[in-house]
């Protein structure tokens, strides 16, 4: 490997281009070559650059043993399109090679006849882990855990547990932590390699093992378990039962996946995009992810449309008043979203704990009277100075004011009221909260505008 | 340890309660053996829910090794409190003890003044340390590696290397990756713990490393390293110079932190919220970050009233175009955020190559087509049905279709536009992308229905 790769294995569109070239000669030796030479998560991202027909060219001069790990790199929408080129024999390989969590993702991504053909000829071993984990929620501890754990028993020695080491470092991948466990396998303590190299031979592991256990059990919620191995900066977090049974260990790439996973799930929330991928090919799939959303938009706009069709008297009176709605809707859009992604992030990273929340009202409630000057003084001044009325200045300017208040208290106290009554928050981040909030603020200002002029003019 | 506590460390309401009364009555033995016996990241979430008083009683118990730990665990508005109380020689020491990353963040966190004294007060290595961390950008690779490296020299055998892993094991923090250098210090492979037990004693490094180097530029931009690291699984990255020369490594955690801080910052973009924490307690702060982005979005409303006010004779001919414009800003502003943010996150996390937009270009536009057929309907039906007026309905719902096709180009075509000139695409997420399109959106809708009822009616 020559200086420059080691920043990064090279992917640009002239390589991206031969390849191509070579799969229409096929020239299968040059192919195969460049292949077995990259990373597979640069043979994924060559195949995510490429037509179908090419990437299951390229798919099938893979090693049994790769092409597992090139399929698990794979954007979903990719790996659905691999799969359907592939029968069931080549997958059960693929399942049995793969560590058991990646399998059971695998096998849990296949549509429920194919998982089963699948299973049915994958070997015995493999097969009832996949069953095992599968049994799991595929959002919480055990659904993303893996089976392959580096166990020691507590009576072993440091030479003795060496000796396991070399036993089992084939079949368990990543082997930071070393599990210690008792006759009945519950967890006891854990060891990481090096305490292997700095003690001596005879040391029992007992003796040098960490007994300060951070553990999850199997059904926490994946992004709990994920602050957990943040928290304590773990490598490999163990999973294990109410009984003490040591179940499997999450590893640090895993809870990445997570972070990831989470965050994109809340910025899919806050744009209403639902589950759809930047990789996605099919615009119908994409427009099946996004219109809800839109219809939530619509849906919202037209019961704005309905509330500001009962002041139509008002507004033929005093057009300007029509005027000002974008700028009641766009604010009291904007405080809401501000409010509610505090909210919803506070809870997703555990910043925020449900006795802290009184405080936290008390700080929006702050800030949103402070907001509420400001902005209501610069909407007075700006309206009052462009029609020459003060009168209609004041009316706006306070009407924004109180669009605030209530745009803070809706902001804040929906997430917080889903997360009571157990759904996600996140749903309060995106157009729900801001078409809430278009209505409420254009009913409060044209309520209050029209109030003020049928009594005082 | 009991078995309970194994899962995560209780920090429950009581527990607090006990802890604010062993202050108020100073009870710093039950204080401190409980502090002792809590995780830092315990021992910083307990100090999170105290006042600052409170906080600071806590911290002068911690004994100096660990106090720098939780000093670093603490949300930022919390350590700037402690910090504040704290003198410059007790910074130093902390400074001193802390790895040479962290003690970097410390430090650039600092006010220029006491940064300097503190500096000044350091024992000579910290200081040159921190002053070489310093020099890079705090969002590059080399501005959050830490200098502590496990390096060993390529001419060493297995057994060497474990002396050497015993002599360096305290100053170097969670040693997962052994660094093999040769003279000049350029790095040639890596070899992890493990393989210096799975190998025999007398093996020379150089045969059992693996030279499959990836490592990145200390100038890389934090967030590409941190793809990097997650593209290629691994716990430790190797921050490596021009000439090869190893400086540094980055861990797993550090990339952890970086893929929330960018999530966190892309959600703060969207929501308009700035640099806000979660754990702020000034109002007067959080203010500060909010109200820019309400201002865009006031000056938005303001230009769209503007454009409305330049449509008075129609709007008064037909209120019911007023009512539909929250329809129209609503649509305008949803769309946008899709395209903007599927854009935004596909460039974050490389999902999406500047070579791909053309295809990305040409799927938006299909899902516009899409989108806005089925909007486009919904709306003429609810219209036409509501007010008998099929000609309003035509109107409104060929207006929606292109305002659709418009959102779309600007959403997609304006972070793409904003990565070119080198500006965070992110921004174009928030307030900025919606005030933009409800402004365009009201002007194409007020423009052709007032050009179609002017001509037609």
């Amino acid at each position: 490997m020559n200086e420059t790769s080691q920043h990064q294995a090279p992917l640009d569109d002239a390589l991206v281009g031969k390849v191509k070239q070579w799969i229409r000669d096929a020239q299968v030796d040059e192919l195969k070559i460049l292949i077995d030479h990259l990373h597979p998560a640069d043979v994924a991202a060559l195949m995510e650059r490429l037509k179908r027909l090419e990437q299951n060219a390229i798919f099938d001069l893979l090693e049994p043993e790769t092409s597992g790990d090139v399929l698990m790199e794979l954007e979903e929408p990719h790996r659905e399109d691999v799969l359907e080129s592939l029968d069931t024999d080549t997958i059960s390989k693929i399942v049995d090679e793969l560590p058991s969590d990646e399998a059971a993702d695998l096998v849990g991504e296949l549509d429920e006849e194919v998982a089963r053909e699948v299973l049915e000829s994958t070997p015995e071993e493999s097969r009832r882990e996949v069953e095992d984990l599968l049994r799991y929620d595929e959002e919480t501890a055990g659904g993303i855990m893996a089976l392959e754990v580096a166990r020691i028993h507590e009576n072993n020695t440091v030479s003795e547990a060496q000796a396991e080491l070399r036993a089992i470092h084939r079949e368990v991948e990543d082997i930071h932590t070393l599990f210690v466990v008792d006759d009945v396998g519950r967890l006891k303590g854990i060891v990481k390699p090096i305490d292997l190299i700095l003690n001596s031979p005879n040391t029992p592991v007992s003796q040098i093992m960490n007994t300060e256990l951070i553990s999850v059990p199997p059904e926490m919620d994946q992004e709990e378990a994920a602050a957990v191995a943040m928290k304590y900066d773990l490598v490999s977090l163990p999973v294990v039962a109410e009984n003490g049974a040591l179940l499997g260990r999450i590893t640090i790439d895993d809870i990445l996946d997570v972070v990831e996973e989470e965050a994109h799930e809340d910025i899919s929330f806050m744009a209403g995009t639902g589950d759809e991928e930047v990789s996605e090919r099919s615009a119908l799939k994409v427009t099946r992810e996004r219109i809800p959303w839109l219809m939530i938009g619509l849906f919202g706009g037209l019961v704005a449309a309905y509330v500001m069709s009962h002041f139509e008297t008002a507004i033929s009176h005093a057009v300007a008043l029509a005027f000002f709605v974008p700028v009641v809707m766009g604010m009291a859009g904007n405080i809401a979203i501000q409010c509610s992604s505090i909210i919803v992030r506070g809870l997703a990273t555990g910043d925020l704990v449900m006795s802290d929340i009184l405080r936290q009202l008390w700080k929006e409630l702050r800030v949103a009277i402070t907001n509420g000057i400001i902005l209501g003084i610069v909407l007075f001044l700006v309206v009052s100075l462009w029609y020459s009325d003060w009168e209609l200045g004041m009316v706006i300017g306070a009407t924004m004011w109180a669009v605030i208040l209530v745009a803070t208290a809706t902001g804040t106290l929906i997430p917080l009221a889903l997360k009571v009554i157990g759904i996600d928050p996140a749903v309060a981040m995106g157009p729900f909260i801001t078409s809430l909030n278009d209505v409420i603020g254009i009913s409060i200002y044209l309520g209050f505008a029209s109030l003020y002029f049928r009594y005082f003019q």
